[in-house]
């Protein structure tokens, strides 16, 4: 299968080192990934008979000197609209309009190819119409690490819960304000948690999405969107964050609670209503072992009652594990509609 | 697609039931499931053209009185041999040396019949050759109600951790013993608890296999087979068990820990140990939130890191809807199969 990589920041890199590090499991797949272009903000390394990944690996980390496989100037958009191949896998950054990622999944899809995307935004701003692309050209649309990463959430929904129905969701999405009130729930001000939050690498100094709770509802949009077919925006969560938290954190402590900014998705007949905002959790809840940067999910099923799924975190791989679950399955499925047996 | 229903017991039950309740999402998947014949240990009830549902429970709750399609004394492996099904779905009781479930599963794979079972016995006593049976006749073998039936521990392993791999387990995998252990925390006395849990319906008036371990063991031995495609048998499971445990409630309580009848896959090296015995669980850990008849399991992934897995247990439907995702699986991948795109 011929992919297309969009997109060279931390996870990208450690995509490949992943599937540099895995290679004998991906060879005994016989999945045959080609990485037949790779490109990053600046331009575009291409070679359609597959790129040697150690070596754009080492290139990369100099800024591409030296390297003649490089075209500086030639865009994402350029190589996915140039370049043969079946997958494109999207890890730009995030933004509010989606963009440059949203013409980068649009024009794959009109393409007939597949898309693997780590990147929120253009999901949360055109989840509907991406969808129905993707439905119209018959690709695959696979976007696991866009929510929790580390948890595998879509997966588990896709395969594992097939004659099922979901009547409620709740989750702990966001790792900057786990952090921060872990860190209160210490006896630290909201103002020091934070500090301590940028200094240790959880929060950046633009923290405003986090602190109020817009990330974490960025990734309720997606997962209600994916759940129920719908098309909810970013305005149909009614959202709180943690500024005002630390009143919560006192009354909590006093009733041997923790607090979590938890995510609720709730389906009551036929209303379903989108949720971000600080809550006491009781210590027997799973949720409430959650801390700083594990995320959890938990599942209220008809059939299959309460399933609660967390990870921890302990590296930035773990997202690329995602991004490269994602991907071998679109090219298990290739191989089976291929090879019927 | 043809599927003969080998067992008749409360799963058996509750799988039909659910497939009433959610035929509308069984009908959209187009999967064209058709019971064409039910053993249960008297008769079996045969239609080539496909049971109605609804009837077979009605019948079944009176005794088979007044069924005209209910062959007495046509056993389950004629059933299995002389009549025309692509899935077998094995429900019979567990037993020590695996039988009758064996016989049917093994008459089943000759046959070139997928298998979906929620049968221990079996899969203890000749994993690998079930396996390998199933590969050399091209069929499928699914089994996620083994083992934890609520938590969807089989699925998730063959779909979100495709590049990944294991390097130690931890799970609760028997009610029982959570459940007499719970009630141990709460003040009781072994003799005091295991009553209780015989009255609550958690405990078996022959409950040594349970207090023993010997349970758990099982779900251990058939958890390191599938993850290692190795051939353990009970023998190599170190079991302890809980008659012995109070000593221990007693430590946990003075160190604010639970305690837990933990199951353990260890690999080191390339050593792999398997092992159940109660163990103090701190309640910053998930697995100490687990109780009374609520099943986990906590996977140490070298990529993807520690993903832990709970289920509240509420209904005996969630072993059901086990086996019908089971069935649903077999039916997609036909289907894929089949028709190619």
């Amino acid at each position: 299968m011929k992919v297309q990589l969009i997109g060279f920041g931390n996870v990208g890199k450690s995509l490949l080192e992943l599937i540099l590090d895995e290679y004998p499991k991906l060879e005994a797949m016989k999945l045959n990934l080609k990485f037949v272009s790779i490109s990053d903000s600046k331009g575009t390394a291409v070679d359609e008979e597959g790129l040697d990944l150690s070596n754009v690996l080492k290139y990369k980390s100099v800024g591409w000197s030296g390297c003649d496989y490089y075209l500086k100037g030639y865009s994402a958009l350029d190589a996915i609209k140039c370049i043969d191949s079946d997958l494109v896998v999207e890890l730009t950054p995030s933004t509010n309009n989606g963009e440059p990622g949203l013409s980068h999944i649009k024009t794959a899809f009109t393409l007939k190819k597949h898309v693997v995307t780590a990147n929120k935004g253009p999901l949360v701003v055109a989840f509907k119409q991406l969808k129905n692309m993707a439905i119209e050209n018959n690709v695959d649309f696979l976007y696991e690490a866009t929510v929790a990463a580390h948890v595998p959430i879509f997966c588990l929904l896709s395969s594992c819960f097939l004659a099922d129905e979901i009547l409620k969701v709740e989750g702990i999405f966001n790792a900057t304000t786990n952090y921060i009130i872990c860190e209160m729930e210490k006896g630290n001000s909201f103002q020091n948690a934070l500090d301590n939050a940028i200094k240790a690498g959880w929060a950046e100094t633009n923290y405003a999405d986090d602190v109020d709770g817009v990330d974490a509802a960025r990734k309720v949009v997606i997962l209600a969107n994916t759940i129920f077919d719908s098309d909810f925006k970013l305005k149909d969560v009614k959202v709180e964050g943690i500024r005002n938290v630390e009143p919560l954190i006192v009354e909590a402590k006093r009733q041997s609670k923790k607090v979590k900014l938890l995510c609720e998705i709730i389906k009551k007949d036929s209303e379903i209503s989108l949720q971000v905002s600080p809550k006491m959790i009781p210590l027997d809840d799973p949720l409430s072992t959650v801390n700083y940067g594990d995320m959890a999910v938990k599942f209220y099923f008809k059939n299959s009652q309460e399933i609660f799924v967390s990870a921890k975190f302990k590296s930035p791989r773990q997202t690329a594990q995602a991004v490269l679950n994602d991907i071998i399955k679109v090219a298990l499925k290739r191989k089976c509609t291929r090879q019927p047996a």
